[in-house]
């Protein structure tokens, strides 16, 4: 069994957390790290994650989020937050940071660039904010991942008001919208319902089609 | 540096894979048992992944996929598609194999049951399919990272005509709908442009936003 395995097979969506127990810079950041390198359609990384540790935000949260204790009991909150569209701004801003980083610009580059800002246009504000929405799951795989090889518990929530936690968070004048939250930190060593039950995958067969 | 950390910058998007190099049955396994194992909201896994090595299968596709080359000379195609529709008995079917699985029924979880029917009545079917898109990126984030720890290269792609797609592989008959897709394999020794440029990131200040 791989490491990547094995650490799927360790996570579970954490029903209770320790609140007294606190994950450290140094996983937080190794963690946060891991999402801020992982890909993005066209590279454009089109959502900001927030990390909410203070304890009044995060019961304004709670209260719009089915009342669900993970959201306050959690070491940190995490808050994956779309751009709400996809403007020329953005995809400039990109495009002008790959030429800087990489201290070249190239005729192709350039003509994707174009091709880009023709996709968005065409596509509209809640067009692009889906596409960005669905890139904002990429890191939440990645997020998974990097806090089980961290055994940092974390619990992947769409259990709560959008525009509620948006507007607790002053999202719309960043323009972004949340669309998953994903509390993280240590499991609470009793009263946790899910810890002891079995893990539920369909089947291979059920899962994967071959097409030879 | 983690592991994690380590893998993610090893990986980039490979634009020119070596057709001759085939991705072992046991790396590809590895990868596939790391997307079905990934979570998803409700555990419903509304989604299935195509593992498309049929070499005139993947000429239809590269038709309609912008001609990328990676389609066809990659190791294998994997088609991430998913659930056009959140139905009933596609809730009913993953709650029951729960309790299969689990060898008990709770009623907090049938509850959950009857409340999760009510939403997906009351979204609809595009709201259902899109949901489920969203659910698809989890688990393509948790194939990169399973890919690059089998130091398997993969490069997710958006760029092609889903309902062309959907056609050539049957999708409508099984309710699936085609979102993205990750041709795994190796890359090829020269001729990727991109293999030796910088990888481009915003820095964590443009990314990360701490409330405190």
């Amino acid at each position: 069994m791989t490491a990547v395995i094995q650490q799927l097979n360790w996570r579970y969506a954490t029903k209770k957390f320790d609140p007294s127990k606190i994950v450290s810079d140094e996983k937080l950041e190794r963690i946060l790290e891991a999402i801020r390198l992982t890909p993005t359609s066209s590279g454009l990384q089109p959502y900001e994650l927030l990390v909410v540790s203070n304890p009044d935000i995060r019961k304004k949260i709670r209260a719009v989020g089915w009342d669900q204790a993970q959201i306050t009991d959690s070491s940190h909150l995490l808050v994956f937050a779309a751009w709400d569209d996809i403007t020329p701004e953005r995809v400039n801003m990109m495009f002008d940071l790959t030429n800087e980083v990489r201290g070249v610009v190239n005729e192709g580059w350039e003509n994707y660039r174009q091709m880009l800002l023709g996709i968005v246009a065409a596509r509209g504000k809640e067009g692009n904010y889906q596409s960005a929405a669905r890139q904002a799951y990429i890191g939440l795989g990645s997020a998974l991942l990097a806090a089980a090889f961290e055994e940092v518990d974390a619990t992947p929530m769409e259990g709560f008001d959008p525009a509620a936690v948006d507007e607790i968070l002053g999202l719309p004048a960043k323009h972004l919208r949340s669309v998953v939250i994903l509390p993280i930190g240590y499991r609470a060593e009793e009263g946790d319902w899910l810890v002891d039950l079995k893990k539920v995958r369909r089947a291979r067969e059920n899962f994967i089609i071959e097409v030879k």
